[in-house]
């Protein structure tokens, strides 16, 4: 809200009480937007991106027809916020991750984003291979960003002789991102915990290293 | 329908003639049903099985909405029959995978099943996480039929001491499902043509005479 609106709708100078109102409004209508992006993600989970619409998350959220579309005029513009945000987590994830692997022996599986982001990313990511997908363009740049990250981290392994022959760099990196998601997601649909123990065989298969340091841990299941 | 039915219905003896259009009426409701079951698989990879309605699938089809429900009275029931459908693919490829891998140097990458099959395979099961999804037992079955008839190949494998230490039978029976799917979902999305590469050397990083024979291959991009 700029000053000239806001004066104009007055037509008073504010007092410290109309500011503290507009501050709760506007602290208010970011709540409603953080709320509308969490039940986003969990009906895009559910329903994937075409079968959702506007209105069924604005009845989900608890608002207007009329109020949702004040925060998001366009489903396409909900789900651009809505990707953003898994976008921003999973590149804190990715940060994380080259941040501890820069020696080996630090390095530790991924933790997975909460688990609805990660299933509503699984559906959307499947439904946008379609080009004219509107989230197929972030969803392309986050694999992108993932992979170059990773592929700087898995060449700095390579100068010091880390990896094993036919590793190289970039395979390294786009099957990391590959085997996660898959591994991920079927743990999220067996439930039998193994997880972490598939994705650590999987790094001590090409990060000399790692397996000359702590060789294949045992199973271990939930 | 039984010959009882057909003299009540006829009243006299059939002729060749009414013999032969009972079979052409057999013939057209296959026909019929087999159309469903593409035209389903198509909506459900495109709005997932729960952003579906038995109506939008009878009017992608061009049939009424009755005579949708004489094929399938529920939602649930196309669901099953479109898995089914997927499920004997899919174990199909797998038998192929498993009979041509008898020997390592006759391995070679599967072909994914065709690509709306497998996106909606995609997105199907990251909905069907969820235990109370309607496919949720029809995809852990399928899950579990792959890493079981793989985990049996790998076993061989590891006594004819084939395998790369540290990679034990059930994880490459599990990884590599998840490896496949991870790998052919960047694909799809990516559509660089490293597809085969990567799963490639996937399985030469644990499969010791698959790359004494043909030693990492060079990368073919598209």
């Amino acid at each position: 809200m700029t000053p000239d609106r806001r004066t104009s709708r007055l037509t008073v100078e504010p007092s410290r009480e109309a500011g503290a109102r507009v501050n709760l409004t506007r602290a208010r209508g970011e709540r409603t937007r953080e709320v509308i992006l969490e039940e986003a993600t969990i009906l895009f989970s559910k329903y994937g991106y075409r079968g959702t619409s506007l209105r069924d998350i604005s009845e989900r959220v608890g608002i207007s027809h009329p109020g949702m579309l004040h925060h998001f005029s366009r489903k396409e513009a909900l789900l651009q916020a809505v990707l953003e945000r898994v976008a921003e987590h999973f590149e804190a994830l990715i940060d994380d991750f080259v941040k501890t692997a820069q020696e080996p022996a630090a390095v530790r599986e991924w933790d997975a984003v909460r688990q609805y982001q990660s299933v509503m990313f699984a559906v959307v990511r499947a439904e946008a291979v379609e080009k004219d997908h509107p989230g197929h363009e972030a969803i392309v740049g986050m694999q992108t960003m993932a992979e170059e990250k990773l592929t700087d981290l898995f060449k700095m392994y390579e100068e010091k002789g880390w990896l094993e022959q036919g590793a190289e760099p970039e395979w390294i990196a786009r099957s990391i991102v590959a085997m996660w998601t898959g591994v991920f997601m079927r743990d999220a649909l067996m439930d039998d915990g193994l997880y972490d123990h598939d994705l650590s065989i999987f790094l001590r298969m090409f990060v000399i290293p790692l397996r000359e340091a702590d060789p294949f841990p045992p199973k271990e299941r939930k």
